[in-house]
């Protein structure tokens, strides 16, 4: 089997690395050997000074596309933009692809599965989604015998270290933020991070596999955390609860909810609990009922070890037959269907609210007899004590399970109270169970 | 594809209906119908209330076995009695076997691994370790670019649910035992869980896959948790851990280490957070990192989502080849070499002590001057406070790291002392990093 790499930066390093120095437990396994046989890269100095010489080193990844003597094209360079040329290309050449690329496969995927369908060829992308993790294969495979119900993820590790650093040393996000560019652990321009667009390509990719959907990018509620406040993240905790960006995905069978948005999630579940740059996924299905699957989801030998993972799945049914076993998205292509998304306005939630307003007597009535109104409960509810300095203390309160649009009647009222100072914090949560 | 299901109890009976109601959602992914077509039990009434009138149900487990239309055969009896045998005339007749016996396949799988591997069928077991957690698929195919370090498993949900009784409730042992039965937990007679010998099995099989190793029960070191004592749950938390049943394998290359035996844990190990009867078990990966996966890891519907993954994949499988695509213990079978096996004198780790001695003037001297003059340091201690009534107050520590062999010694050496009152309880403890 010859296999050509294209992109030898950080995971593409990472992927020869791991299948030169795991070599001979692969090949243990495998019962032949799994090699790298061709890299491009424009750069191809640091190619030819990262592979070994019996390697083929090409500038032009098309050369390698048009080589009718590789079977597989792993393509690591990333993004939409020469990536998709050369990912189509090979499927339509009759190569299998390996990528982790979750924007190609979140915003591409649709066309992208069906040139694989058409040419008979494996489309493999474990490493787009929570990196290290086997959750592709665990939805698509380990679970296949269930309905999935639904999925909650922490999908991103550059936002779980923010929350993690703003929770545990009561830091402001940007100082956070900071502090995780400085480790490495975000980029310089950390927008599709922080903003929740990379966990959003990532959970688009989930709710396909899971619910038997087109991929749909177009379809999801982003929202992410760099208006979020660490005072929010304290209240959270006081009642019980911590916030995470969690990656959500749900369905009725009729309705389909897929959303990224800061989450309070009670402390006691085991995801409320993956601090650091970590991800984690609890995938709740019909049958087996909560599994989670929590590891690595950046760094190069953690998502190298998802690519290598799919190449010796494509070697491994290679040399059973030259069809493919599991279809790209998990249903058989005629099997998937729309189904109604959800616009966020129709989801139902429960709501933390944190509202600013001046103390005068009565203030609580006002603001209760509003909830009352309109029949919606409040779970719990804080009113910090007033002190000297402070004579609008903050309230904050958790609801019971409510549409989204009458929580946000309810909020346009209260900001209509003379007494209210500030825009009303509204954070979604979820108990998930 | 003719599948014959033998014992149609708690997971049989599971599994036919997972099939039956998430027959779509199957048919979907597959692209064919995947049907339970023959079921055998002793009881043939409770067969015949269990399945529908099309399914043909005998009472001989071995009609199924010589039937030359059947392929795959599911057997759900468990024991190594009669179930050893059906297994065994199975894969002799050149069925695929799917089972969910972890006893059968700890004790017997190195001569079942041979006859399925001669006989070229699939022999699969994912529900015998961890219920529904896709665990042997995760290290099998997931994690197959990685050498596996270490797996460290809550692996028996009985055991952890009368663990997390006796912590959260301050329970003692019994107590906790009787509710667990109460609740059904736990069995009538409950030995081969309290004493570790389920999560035996359990590890066994992992530390195979893990390490391509061949199973080998007899090599466990096994203790249960019949004899902790709630004091020494309290006495960890209060240093910082919890005290899990763990399964742990590890491996350097030249030796392995396999034993289950209650561990004092980090608090802050995401292991360390499974309460209740769930499953998770930690895979430590040379490249990937550290990885978790937790669920349910019994239970009809659970345990049965994992026995149909594994007649999906045969039936995927099947369509494509009838040769079979994973070796059944993840390596090649001239691959799975014999590695030393340490006792457990020979194993290093932390250690818990807990003494009860008379408080003389100089006692904490004389303690401390054993362990120093046998160079082994000690990373935390307490010494209770002396109170009323209470003059013998407890003292508890962890060790650094070190053989248990020498922390055997020394504790002779302390117990020799006049102030020794009782045996000094000993419990090993895991960094898990």
């Amino acid at each position: 089997m010859n296999i050509g790499l294209i992109g030898i930066g950080t995971v593409g390093g990472g992927t020869y690395r791991v299948l030169k120095d795991n070599a001979s437990a692969i090949s243990n396994k495998m019962g032949i050997d799994i090699k790298i046989t061709h890299v491009a890269d424009k750069n191809l100095k640091l190619a030819k000074d990262t592979v070994d010489k019996d390697i083929t080193v090409e500038e032009n990844a098309f050369a390698l596309i048009q080589n009718s003597s590789i079977d597989t094209i792993v393509e690591l360079i990333g993004g939409t933009g020469v990536a998709l040329e050369i990912v189509r290309k090979a499927l339509e050449n009759g190569k299998h692809v390996v990528t982790a690329n979750k924007a190609l496969i979140a915003m591409h995927g649709e066309e992208l599965v069906k040139i694989a369908n058409k040419n008979n060829v494996v489309l493999a992308y474990e490493a787009a989604v929570a990196g290290g993790i086997p959750i592709i294969k665990a939805i698509r495979e380990g679970l296949a015998a269930n309905e999935v119900e639904w999925i909650a993820g922490i999908l991103n590790g550059t936002t779980n270290y923010i929350l993690t650093e703003m929770k545990e040393n009561n830091l402001p996000f940007d100082t956070a933020l900071q502090q995780a560019q400085d480790l490495g652990f975000a980029e310089a321009d950390p927008t599709f991070d922080i903003e929740g667009v990379d966990a959003a390509h990532k959970i688009t990719i989930l709710a396909s596999i899971a619910f038997g959907i087109p991929i749909n990018f177009e379809a999801v509620h982003v929202e992410g955390i760099s208006s979020l406040s660490q005072k929010d993240i304290s209240y959270a905790e006081e009642l019980g609860y911590r916030i995470k960006l969690l990656g959500i995905a749900k369905t009725d069978n009729s309705n389909v909810e897929i959303r990224v948005h800061p989450t309070l999630i009670p402390e006691k579940r085991l995801v409320a609990n993956v601090d650091g740059p970590m991800n984690a996924v609890l995938v709740q299905g019909n049958m087996v009922g909560p599994t989670l699957y929590y590891g690595a989801g950046a760094g190069a030998e953690p998502t190298a070890s998802a690519v290598a993972a799919d190449i010796i799945d494509i070697a491994r049914q290679s040399m059973l037959s030259n069809k493919t076993l599991i279809p790209t998205l998990g249903f058989m292509p005629d099997k998937i269907h729309k189904k109604n998304i959800l616009s966020i306005e129709n989801i139902f939630s429960e709501f933390y609210l944190r509202l600013t307003m001046k103390n005068k007597v009565g203030l609580l009535a006002k603001i209760t007899n509003i909830f009352a109104d309109h029949e919606i409960s409040i779970n719990s509810m804080v009113h910090k004590e007033v002190k000297e300095n402070n004579l609008n203390p903050d309230i904050f309160l958790i609801t019971s399970k409510t549409k989204e649009s009458d929580i946000d009647v309810i909020i346009k009222e209260i900001e209509l109270l003379p007494e209210n100072i500030e825009k009303i914090v509204k954070i979604r949560t979820e108990e998930l169970k």
